[in-house]
């Protein structure tokens, strides 16, 4: 009986096998672990694997390594390249592999093809199944489902129980939200919602479990994103208004919002990274015509390009120009470069002939501080990375003429020397 | 001295003359009255005049008929049709008229260009005036402060006092909102800023007041208001998204939001009105470029035409359909139908050849909920007034085939005889 599962993860004897150490399924498999659980990591990165043994966290997540030692100490954790090995040992299976969009926005599901081979090779029987991937609304009905059922044999809801339990975590914050975010969990049957509503109720007993159906669950986690995405992009659109009227974004945002109930209104600033910039093509690819997604999605692409045009309007031609840019991930306090705007810039400038000096204090293989900082013609601050907040008068005695602030921390007063350009003001 | 206008609103010897008595002018007239100022409140409008001085409030507003009686109790506020004679005893002027688009989607500004030909035809010497207009950016800057010094040939900001102080009430709530809202004043100079200031802490001397330059104040109110329609849009889309694969935006928008910290979804539905429907094009207009202001228009204005489409899946052919339309005003509550996308749904079912019957219990020259009851083959709930939450059994037995739900405040289960569909929810 699927329902004798539950009682499993009750007692603390159940095994998790959770596919994919990233992001996402790194910090879930410790925090199973943390919580009782028998918990086997599978990744196809050998050098992460044994990383992550080791007890050294392979990207910057907060208290990721502390958990993670706690996770080993415990001898609940394990990681490893054997998926067959894993599948094989679990009563539990989460897919947490990623599904990111190629260079022609379509949407690579090639992890995911690869994570339902290496499930249905092994035995399914009296196992449960749950994905916790973006999707394109209709996988797991149309694709997951009978895909697993046909190579199995089995019937879904029956002989495996299956849900779809999409993550909503912020990077950076995942373990903090993985004990107290609400958690959708939307099983294809009563008994697959039963399973995967106690596996997460064994991390926090209070946890609120919302149920939907699975494609409501796909919809509900685009959704989550496209709103903070599209809010990003109009924010930026008002930045452009401004620039456009000689006047500054960042201060009129602050008086519409002021203890104003229906006004909160984000900052303008580079918008997108491996979540946001790509969960609209979900949907969006999924018709002809030009959504709102579409004109946000174009609009937060284009701010790396108006930043480029804005620096050459402040210093002239961009050719043969020393360029600081100070930020490489996609939003403060990451590591991660994945779809980042700064990226973006960076090629752009280079683009056109500039010398580009790239300095992050998170993303390995950028320059130092000092390093990038060496006879720039022009700084960039692309990211708010709050160890950016105390560099003013650094910078300003780089020798660089030109400071261009994508995020409005600084002001004109901050430097005596260097000119002062931000995003959303128009000199 | 220009300053000496402080004192004579501290000491409640000012004279207020609000041009324009409508949804913005007449609750901001009546509280300023009441708050101890002279007012003269002039509009065109006769008979609006007349039932005014007669302490009837001539629209829908909370508690407006209450403060406009004490009002005239206090001998504090008159209404008039003769701005001359208002304008001449004010040492304040108020414009407060209108900006609506028009059927080609320019921005009429005959009304404001009434208002400052009558307020140059009088003397403006140590006045200060304020206008609570919303207004495309750069109007105060380019056309109202040149127009005013090259007809009195007075110096703003020496002469007479000048600012932009945007009225941002939701309809419905003006008068609580006039006493607990920030307020947005963007004088020229600082003596106009200290003016204003001290005409709106007359109302609440703990008002937070908010400064910014006058352009900077014309963009932060459409910012705001823009906000909320994209908002809106985006809920709406979602629900496009929904009914594409057959599932209730309703209830995924319910789970993505669930005490989740970075989602607030709107509840998809009719979207438009006198301020939001038509605030955008005040920026819009002024680039060739889609934007995603642009964007949320035509999503918003199509969503009428959409429950048209959605009708005819239902029912079959509208030709000759008895439709019963429960709602005209632009939201729930209201007796404006300005702009309301009811108003496009009736002309848009006209157009198909049915025979509409409307009821709104706030719209005068509507039918009674009985004849627009008699014998239709469809109803649509097209506002979620609140009066209409009671309904369900009536229009059940009103003997209709179909029930269309634009908010969602019925479900299936409601309706014993009828069919029941709702917008964002594909059967």
């Amino acid at each position: 009986m699927l329902s004798e599962l539950i009682g499993k993860i009750k007692s603390s004897n159940a095994t998790v096998c959770v596919l994919g150490l990233g992001r996402v399924g790194l910090p879930l498999s410790i925090v199973f672990a943390n919580s009782g659980l028998n918990v086997v990591g599978v990744d196809t990165d050998r050098e992460k694997v044994m990383k992550v043994n080791r007890g050294e966290a392979p990207f910057r997540e907060n208290r990721l390594e502390e958990y993670l030692r706690r996770a080993l100490e415990l001898k609940k954790f394990q990681a490893t390249t054997e998926s067959r090995e894993g599948v094989a040992r679990a009563d539990i299976i989460v897919v947490t592999v990623g599904t990111p969009t190629s260079a022609q926005y379509y949407v690579d599901y090639s992890q995911l093809h690869g994570a339902l081979e290496e499930i249905s090779e092994g035995e399914l029987l009296m196992k449960a199944i749950g994905f916790r991937c973006t999707l394109t609304p209709g996988t797991i009905n149309n694709l997951a489902t009978p895909y697993l059922e046909e190579k199995s044999g089995l019937k879904a809801g029956v002989d495996f129980a299956l849900a779809m339990c999409p993550e909503r975590i912020l990077e950076g914050h995942a373990i903090e939200e993985l004990y107290n975010l609400p958690e959708i969990v939307a099983g294809i049957n009563d008994v697959s919602n039963a399973i995967f509503a106690e596996l997460f109720k064994k991390i926090n007993p209070k946890k609120t479990i919302l149920h939907t159906t699975p494609t409501g669950a796909e919809l509900a986690k685009l959704f989550t994103n496209i709103y903070r995405y599209v809010n990003f992009a109009l924010a930026n659109e008002f930045a452009i208004w401004a620039e456009m009227y000689g006047e500054d974004a960042h201060s009129i945002i602050k008086v519409a919002n002021y203890d104003y109930p229906r006004c909160n209104i984000p900052k303008p600033g580079f918008a997108g990274g491996p979540c946001l910039g790509k969960d609209g093509f979900l949907l969006d690819n999924n018709t002809t015509f030009s959504s709102i997604i579409s004109t946000a999605w174009k609009l937060n692409e284009a701010i790396p390009q108006h930043v480029a045009e804005s620096l050459r309007r402040g210093i002239g031609q961009l050719y043969g120009k020393r360029m600081s840019v100070l930020g490489l991930a996609y939003k403060a306090g990451s590591d991660d470069t994945r779809l980042s705007p700064c990226v973006k810039l960076v090629e752009i400038l280079k683009g056109y002939g500039a010398t580009v000096l790239v300095h992050d204090p998170h993303v390995p293989n950028t320059l130092t501080l000092d390093k990038a900082l060496e006879n720039p013609d022009v700084v960039v601050i692309a990211i708010n990375h709050p160890e950016f907040n105390q560099l003013a008068k650094r910078i300003d005695e780089s020798g660089c003429k030109l400071v261009y602030d994508v995020w409005g921390i600084f002001d004109a007063a901050n430097f005596q020397k260097a000119s002062y350009m931000r995003f959303g003001r128009r000199k």
